[in-house]
């Protein structure tokens, strides 16, 4: 049968997401643990990899097992096998042609940047960081300039691999809430570390290097190296993967702001 | 001449505040950065002493010095030698006869809960964590009852060194945040282990394992062994010290939700 989870995890405490020989990433330490429920060598497969030091409220996997266990099983007995920094939010058992990745019709992930002259002590690690006053309008009216069909090659890192640079924007928000700017984007993908070139560069539009146009020349030229430098993974969240509503997937609440 | 800082730290990454052989603790890390900006051997005075675990993210200090800094010294320089889980927020110099702790007129705890069935991942050591449904209502009646002055032996540590047991508690607000909820206190002082003991209590009442009254009965009988066990630390935070106006510290502004 085939099952899907949710997960969150801490991305501080591991090498990323995808399986290493050194053994500490999140893909590693799920599959030993869902392994040791269902009696048998489980693989996962997951709907958007995340880099070293990236973190998700809500990442999508899924996995075949021939084992039958009640869904307690996966959420409550994976828990207790996982390291503390992971956890399985939900499992679902979905039709055979369900695929984490390939069924998903779109990712969010959500930016969260403190932005004030000292750097983070508490959050040290969960957030991005700013010391500059940024003009908030000024990031927003950009970020409205990147929805839609584009071409990001301008935001795309040179390993990356997927096929196509161009991708469908749907939401890119920016949004205070204190003294943090919290970026907010919904894609149908994201290219590897587009989501932290989009800050990098909203952040020097943000504190007045360029106007909001300058978005406009980016996507134009598709040039990585014309736009800014890649932010930190730090304050960079895995928010949620979005999938037909007939898979019957459980619908997670939005994550709201629960920090300190 | 006498400084005060501000500071915010991760409670994990230190064996408390107070200084041990050891070394691993906040006041360590501070009083030998500090020392380095000074070039003379500095020795702080704290607001509120934080166990093991337990975070700030506005604890308040003093040291006296004989070296003369610029105030972004003591800021900016102390952060740059100090490790990544604390901060220093602002730096102010005041007058002779101020004291970080004796000059508090109040200290403010939050304490954030994480109320789902499956333990925090994405948040571990930054939320406690309660499984069942609680009742949101019961515990804000609860802690209605808690306000004013009272003798909180009911929620004092064995080994509290604090001269009395009666303290004046100004606020007790319980509101929910998303799938947290969230524990807003603020007294004249707290007893040792005061804030996790009211949680506890309150949770036990949220579950409905007793009544908003079983608040009078703790208070009225001042037996610790009556009220619920501790709760953990890792959902603590020392939030906020409030002094007199004349004394010319800065005002932070209140903490905002800024999690995921």
């Amino acid at each position: 049968m085939k099952i899907a989870l949710c997960l969150e995890y801490d991305g501080r405490a591991f090498h990323g997401w995808q399986t290493q020989p050194s053994g500490n990433t999140v893909q590693d330490a799920l599959e030993k643990a869902l392994s040791e429920i269902a009696g048998e060598p489980i693989a996962v497969v997951c709907a958007g990899r995340t880099d070293a030091g990236v973190h998700a409220s809500c990442q999508v996997v899924h996995f075949e097992c021939l084992a039958e266990r009640p869904l307690s099983a996966w959420v409550r007995g994976t828990n207790t096998l996982l390291p503390d920094a992971v956890a399985v939010r939900w499992a679902q058992p979905v039709a055979d042609d369900f695929h984490a990745r390939f069924s998903a019709r779109g990712r969010r992930y959500r930016y969260l940047l403190l932005n004030r002259p000292q750097r983070p002590g508490l959050t040290h690690g969960r957030v991005g960081w700013f010391h500059q006053p940024l003009d908030l309008a000024a990031m927003q009216a950009a970020a409205a300039r990147l929805l839609g069909e584009h071409d990001f090659s301008a935001f795309r890192a040179a390993e990356c691999q997927a096929k196509s640079p161009v991708k469908e924007l749907r939401e890119a928000w920016v949004w205070q809430a204190g003294d943090h700017v919290v970026f907010d984007f919904e894609a149908s993908a994201f290219l590897h570390h587009m989501v932290r070139n989009l800050v990098g560069t909203l952040v020097y539009i943000g504190k007045g290097k360029h106007s909001p146009a300058w978005i406009d020349e980016l996507l134009e030229c598709r040039d990585r190296k014309r736009a800014a430098p890649t932010f930190s993974p730090d304050g960079l969240y895995l928010s949620g993967i979005s999938y037909e509503a007939h898979w019957g997937l459980p619908e997670l609440p939005a994550p709201v702001l629960t920090g300190i």
